[in-house]
């Protein structure tokens, strides 16, 4: 696979309109999307920050997945995403190489890219993504 | 403070080696550098993914923070690191917002750079690094 850069980090909050807050007026960031993922059970706000977003996560649901990941953990950073160019490829790449899939094939995900996540406990415990076009 | 892109992003991990390994053979990143921290009791290792640094980090000391983060959490991603240019403006610009600070003042982190985190309590959860030059 060839990864180009890291295309977000997702963070897990419990009121998006308190961090959205925190990350305009204290690091002087600019959200510029708020999206809702049904799939997912969660509400996305988006800035960008160089080549990288940041992306905050709350749940719209307690039993969705950033909601149990709360529950469990409390609010933090919650994954990392590689862009990649495809991510069928990255996909069948990594599960050649051992490593557990949660997604076999590539999903639609936020911001209308592809994506697809390998299981943290193949990853060293970092839930991790892959986005691309393809 | 104008934050230009993501620096780095730490990631807590049991054994380097292996670590380094699934880095390389799986996601085809390169591992341009090891170095030992003492001053944090981390070993660090660095691979380049577009304008941002992977930084995996090994304790030398259970005691010290990656050895404490591991044995309450587990392994997994530690801190966000953000580039600034002048990391005392942007720790006294936090401060004066109400954000709670660990470094007041700057110190000499990785790389030869100046660095101060927040207190992940003031930044809903996240450690979060101030990294820049100056």
């Amino acid at each position: 696979m060839n990864i180009t850069h890291i295309e977000h980090i997702g963070i897990a909050v419990e009121n998006m309109e308190e961090a959205i807050a925190y990350y305009e007026n204290v690091l002087g960031l600019t959200c510029y999307k708020v999206e809702e993922v049904a799939d997912q059970k969660v509400k996305t706000a988006f800035f960008q920050v160089g080549q990288t977003k940041v992306e905050l996560l709350e749940t719209t649901d307690p039993e969705g997945p950033i909601g149990k990941f709360i529950a469990k953990r409390g609010p933090g950073i919650h994954h990392l995403a590689f862009a990649v160019e495809d991510v069928a490829e990255a996909l069948n790449k990594a599960e050649e190489s051992g490593v557990q899939l949660i997604d076999k094939t590539p999903r639609k995900g936020a911001e209308g890219l592809n994506i697809g996540f390998l299981h943290p406990k193949s990853t060293f415990g970092v839930l991790t993504e892959f986005c691309g076009k393809k």
